[in-house]
């Protein structure tokens, strides 16, 4: 037993998969960077025995840290919630705490229903999203450009300066058909854009990074090699941002953000009307 | 005007991605579907002017719709907090509601910070999920089972069940080394496992899918074609179903899952210690 005020163990419940729970503690388990938290999540909790399970679970980590375990709820079920609400944490419930002034404001009864956050409550939305993370898989080389007509959005940038995990998040989140060109030594050479991709000009958004940067990524891919060297990146991160400006491709910098802010930046300055994901 | 309040505005709004609030409002609007919300996120709010922008949307949606819109809000800025709470709306505060409780429990105050729910906030932890992304990637094809040493978790199951975007989940909000090898009709014939997959056999994890299911997908890739057919799809998860029962394999069946559910579920059946996302 310990009671390091320092460390604390926290509990994601869920009817179902966690990830809201998940994302909203962390949201706010951001904000108090002084602490270690010890994470676990606990989803599917759908019988009472697994609430009892999890509700044990919360008792023996209070045991072993000597103080209250932080619980976020996102249970719909009353009776699942009565269990974790007796278990010896501080419980911070997410429905609970917005469902009843929502209901007053909408005047309407919640449905209490679980799982809808997740699961595949709207089909076609969802086959949309399966649709889009197949097209940019399938577009993601620039070798062929023939489906480019198809595309929401067009990602340029040099070798690994973050086009595919970009590509594949606003496909994943947003429904987004998201292809990307890389452009190599040669495709700037001429300081222009390469022709194939001329007719979807309005569709070019570039991603740019810094040389230190570009080299760290690259280096962790090849070794020791050429196209990891410093003087490489530096050319090409030179020649690319040069590029951008000569053809006024929109652009951001991809050095210090991670690909939710490049997603979310993207559809921004590109207005880009995506569609409803949920 | 209207005041049909069947339709009711929604706006997110955010101090940088939006995402957290997205997920929050939507996790709660998913309680209330006999009303339809015109949904709007509003991210990268971090000056006044974009404050006030923000406060005039919303307030020329409370004219249109003839009333108040509802409002997600995990704005950090007290400042830009105020605005927003000017407007016509009926605002629902993420930090606001929790953070003060959260103090008092943790002893601590909070740090105030924004944009540490979707940026780098841990280098290291944010270099392995885009790690994972790129092994995923590399490993989606059976081709090349090399780098199966490395992985955290296969897939197996045959063509279009899902296999493919779930890893890519898995990779990237999991940082998990999801591979997959699809199973074809020759290698299933034996009824026993292919060779290349005999060393890592803890490892395995099949996804099952039902024929009429599998149909629809095969059909929206390739049109009328035998490997749409019903048959073709009937024969391949018989024979699917009777290899995982053989090789004892662990299963889901993936026909009315979403890739969320999918993976959250995987990690629980096969108790993988994920790495802390965050």
């Amino acid at each position: 037993m310990t009671t390091d005020l320092t460390v604390r163990p926290v509990f994601f419940v869920s009817d179902r998969t966690g990830i809201t729970a998940e994302n909203f503690g962390h949201a706010l388990l951001t904000q108090f960077n002084a602490i270690k938290f010890e994470r676990q999540s606990i989803p599917f909790i759908n019988s009472e025995e697994k609430a009892r399970q999890a509700a044990d679970t919360i008792n023996q980590a209070a045991k072993k840290y000597g103080h209250r375990p932080l619980v976020f709820s996102t249970l719909i079920d009353k009776f699942y919630r009565s269990i974790i609400a007796d278990s010896q944490a501080y419980v911070i419930d997410f429905f609970d705490t917005f469902i009843k002034p929502l209901e007053t404001e909408l005047h309407i009864k919640s449905s209490h229903a679980s799982g809808l956050s997740h699961g595949i409550a709207n089909e076609f939305v969802y086959m949309s999203r399966m649709d889009a993370v197949n097209y940019s898989l399938k577009n993601d080389d620039g070798v062929n450009t023939k489906e480019y007509k198809n595309a929401d959005i067009i990602l340029i940038g040099v070798s690994r300066s973050g086009k595919t995990p970009t590509c594949l998040y606003l496909a994943m989140q947003f429904g987004l058909r998201a292809a990307n060109y890389p452009l190599t030594e040669s495709d700037m050479a001429n300081n222009q854009l390469p022709e194939s991709l001329h007719p979807y000009r309005n569709k070019l958004f570039g991603l740019m990074i810094n040389a230190e940067r570009l080299r760290t990524i690259r280096e962790m891919r090849k070794q020791h090699s050429e196209y990891a060297s410093l003087s490489q990146c530096k050319k090409e991160t030179k020649m690319i941002k040069s590029l951008f400006d000569i053809e006024r491709i929109p652009y951001i910098d991809s050095s210090q953000i991670s690909v939710e802010e490049m997603a979310t930046s993207i559809i921004q300055l590109m207005k880009i009307n995506r569609p409803p994901i949920y």
